[in-house]
């Protein structure tokens, strides 16, 4: 009987926070994607893509596309034939697999929703369990008790391995802990915010603890914040898109957009963001990569991030961003200086002790 | 038998967090007077006082004065033969009782120094016991179970009835507390932090969540923020002090002052902050008090504050400052909107739920 | 009703340690074997041969062959239609049932390969529980409990009975006993080391408390040290094979193979080993058995000792094996004394206490 | 009030394992000097003298001079008026304050004799609490629950801050460990056993995974093992003493002496060890240094040490002993290798996974 060769990609693999779990140092992501803009055959060809790069993690949730992006996503699980021990699947309960408007139990992080939002997951995933069930946003009208209990229902029952959280904030995290630890409970093991060379505060400055005290894992996503690290604003001049963009004359509605994206119609924030991706273009030209590739291998310079969750609806785009991995050692200590100084947003760490 | 009239003197009373303990609003603290600038016969003026006006908490620390603050104190206490249950006492370890470098395990959250510092504390207070101990900073070299467990050491041996921590963050809080819980030991019941018209950040967006899940109470310092929001700096304009103040026409001199203040040789933020104050005045006249009245019980108007730390180096202040009590039930919400918008800092809540 | 006569075949059977679990003093181990050199008929004859003799225990593991010697010992079972009960069946988890190089997450002793490697070993062995899984080395990149946790799944999902380690070291073992204690889990109840006349540090040594102290079962594998105590080079001189043996004239080769099997390139220890093994044979002579009988019985004496795991490629071997049995009351306290003398290694306990 | 100077002395203070306290690098210990061989004033002068050098811990055991040298350290501490937070005192129980025969249940680490011999140790130091009490070797006749149980007894009376134990194996000290942890009960934070250039297996052996996984700390003993590695047997020839010295012609004596300090009356790995030394000496002469203070800072470059104990009968080697510690820098990787070359024992570590 012939075995097959071991699959040898380049990938990087890192243990997710302090378990047993390693992942992909880049993974793919249904959000925004799969079900919903991409076409079943091109969400097909990104995941082959994927794979075929050696990524092994792909991440989802309920809602993403209310649960289109599991289906999609399992059917090709299944349709290419993958080992299941080879893929890190993870999702995702809190907002229901829902179009439009929340139904009452039909979200949050109850123990009824925990357990039929994860049952219903596994339906559209046709798997029998996930290896991480992300906690997605804090329900704070919950008490940390039952939810606790409820994620330790569920890896109980054999539907998860490991869970973790997703936007919650440092003392949610550490309540949870003390819970489980208090109840003999399985803690949680990976975080899953938003980080990127525009937004630290949370990875660097919030949790700075959480990583050698509970061991926690980083999963992130928007390395390159909804495009504008890519550097595909950098010819808007004063908040002002080009005359001839699909944006035309009109500033307002870039602004809208803009704002929008920012999570607030006032936030004009945006404009001094442009700003400072424009300046880190000489950084990517001198090392010789785009400035999506530049903003990806920052995130995982920082070693707390064990995967950077990408999107895709190419399959091109994956081979870009797999090329991120590359930069890595170009990244020195004098260049991540250099990045700091254009973002100066660098966090300061809370001193050991106060003497 | 007849009894004693209780001593009715309109001073408010506040449970300390959840706990079964009672402070009077507006405290008396040791801090940068007792045992340094006031005399010793100042010092007891200034005690006796706020006990006749109803203050029953007295803050401590072991540093403050390097010792000499707690042996002041103790004095006035002992000279006054006030009953020791209408006091509460309060002292706080982490920096030893010691003038200039601190030495090995003089100081920090060891086992060690916590028994060794707050034994010698009682010493200098000649009291058998505290009503509070605080953790004064947080020492994250160690183990935060070493530190939950000596708090408890101290309180079995009778030598405090309750634990605190102070300039703690939210997650090692919920870190002691978790500890605590794990292990069934009593959790800290009070955060002390600084809290004023300027600084926000804390105790309205860090420890949102703490005051109902752990029921953290909160004895706060620096309510007119060393005196910037007493108005006592209206007359700076363009950070330039008047002419005929004692800082002249060194206009340097007084920026170097209020940057240290500001705790950053380079943080020249002050100026905007006297703008904010100014500001803050017509409000303070209409509602016919003084700034610093205004901002103290600005800090009171949080529910979550049980007690208010404030300084004295003369008597009169005290009473001044007991004013301010009259003031609360005129700061309407639309007084206190009109401040915020002058403030600029409210903090938003974290939604509960994000549907 | 009558009952059958219970099988009478003169195996001994010894209670796993503490456990309630009995297996046969001889144990048949799929290693180097089944799936591999020996033919699947040749397998089926063994295995035929080893129940008939009284044998109750297979020992296995997921890449033993690969995986494949977990197929052919799982379709004996089913061919033969053996009595569930009747077996004690054990496979072991960490390496993969791979070839070559190891792929992520399929191997170590994360939540996710300890569950997807026993279910998969269940598949290739057409079973629904092994009796005992083993951890197959220690993995000390993850944390011990989640390993921990991992095994008590196993266990509580009707996986498997019992767990074991096998190749920990002792503060290892205490350690994963620490843990479960702590969290009210079952703890490890067997560890299989390599244990012989040659290598008796571990067993005699390392281990010796966790027997009394954590009620410690052992299955020992290499009972002849992979052939060496058999006496089967007893015709080498100064570490050089006789001319007309397979090795001929090329010592060199002989050399490199024998260093192989003490896993290291320079150690050149085998040739002292030979000369103790030489130096053993007047002993078998005298007690009438062979070499090979003499070490496994050897083996037997220790009574912390539940199984010793034997190899066999053809059923006679395992008839010459359980002859061993009957040696085991000719090994008295004298010829003990006698094969220490000669093999120079016997383990001095430590003192129970040193007054 | 004048404030003392804050001693600058240029010791180095490490912490205890992860524990919050600082001992200083190198230390003085009571063994076979303090009560025995030294007069009480010779014992007080290197005290004194250790005091001034900086040194803060000082190692005593209830057995050390049948007790004397606890009572001339208590002494010592009384007469120079030193401030008992400046100091760490240890003691050790098991083997009782007598001298010759050991009496019925005044040794050993029962609760009665841990609870008996730490209060006579505390009247001998005339102290109310050491900083900590160790275990003196293990006693394996008592339960461990009983001995954890008993040192967490003296903790919480307040006689001890911290308790560890010497000369234990790593699974006996898991085994406290994992006991302490399932009763909530405060586990070891240290170990003391012997260590230095000649004796490695244990510290970098055996006890390998204990410093990360339970935070364990070191103070060891025996840096220059009793004289050997101070070069002073350097010129004995194969064993054989120079004919002029105290040993005169008889090699037998001076054999009879070095295997008494082996432990065995045939142990002659001594001779094996002279030449050893011997061959470190132009080492020790490249970097200006003595042969002594070269083994205590080679012991000090093993960052798991918190404390080298020393013993000294005169002042002038505490002097000696302290100026190891500028040597420290000196030992580079390059000069540790060939040290390793030398001696031939640098221990292998585990591998961490097996693949």
């Amino acid at each position: 009987m012939a075995f097959p060769e071991p699959r040898n990609t380049g990938m990087l693999y890192r243990p997710l926070g302090k378990s047993g779990l390693y992942v992909s140092a880049i993974s793919l992501g249904g959000w925004m994607t799969y079900g919903g803009y991409a076409a079943d055959e091109t969400a097909f060809d990104c995941m082959k893509k994927a794979y075929d790069l050696g990524i092994n993690f792909f991440d989802n949730a309920e809602n993403y596309a209310a649960g289109q992006s599991e289906i999609v996503m399992g059917k090709a699980i299944k349709h290419f034939g993958w080992k299941r021990s080879d893929l890190v699947i993870s999702t995702k309960v809190n907002w229901g697999a829902v179009n439009g408007e929340i139904l009452i139990n039909n979200h949050g992080l109850s123990r009824k929703h925990i357990i039929e939002g994860l049952t219903s997951s596994l339906e559209r995933l046709q798997l029998p369990y996930v290896d991480i069930v992300y906690a997605h946003r804090p329900d704070r009208l919950v008490p940390m008790e039952e939810t606790v209990r409820a994620f330790n229902y569920v890896i109980n029952a054999g539907m998860a391995f490991y869970w973790g959280t997703s936007e919650w904030s440092a003392d949610e995290i550490q309540e949870a802990v003390g819970i489980a630890k208090q109840l003999g409970l399985i803690a949680p093991i990976v975080e899953q915010p938003q980080y990127n060379m525009l937004v630290r505060d949370k990875v660097e400055g919030q949790f700075q603890r959480l990583y050698s005290r509970m061991g926690l894992g980083l999963t992130t996503f928007s390395p390159i914040k909804m495009g504008v690290l890519s550097g595909k604003y950098n010819d808007v001049v004063d908040g002002q898109p080009p005359k001839d963009s699909r944006f035309g004359a009109s500033s307002e509605r870039f602004a809208a957009m803009m704002r929008e994206r920012m999570g607030s119609a006032t936030d004009d924030s945006w404009k001094r963001e442009i700003e400072i991706v424009k300046k880190l273009k000489p950084i990517a030209d001198k090392l010789g990569v785009t400035q999506s590739q530049l903003a990806l291998a920052w995130c995982l310079k920082n070693p707390n991030v064990s995967s950077v969750i990408t999107g895709a609806s190419r399959p091109e785009q994956l081979e870009e961003n797999v090329k991120a991995l590359a930069v890595l050692n170009k990244l020195t200590p004098e260049v991540m200086d250099e990045i700091d100084e254009i973002t100066g947003n660098k966090v300061t760490l809370d001193p050991a002790r106060q003497d």
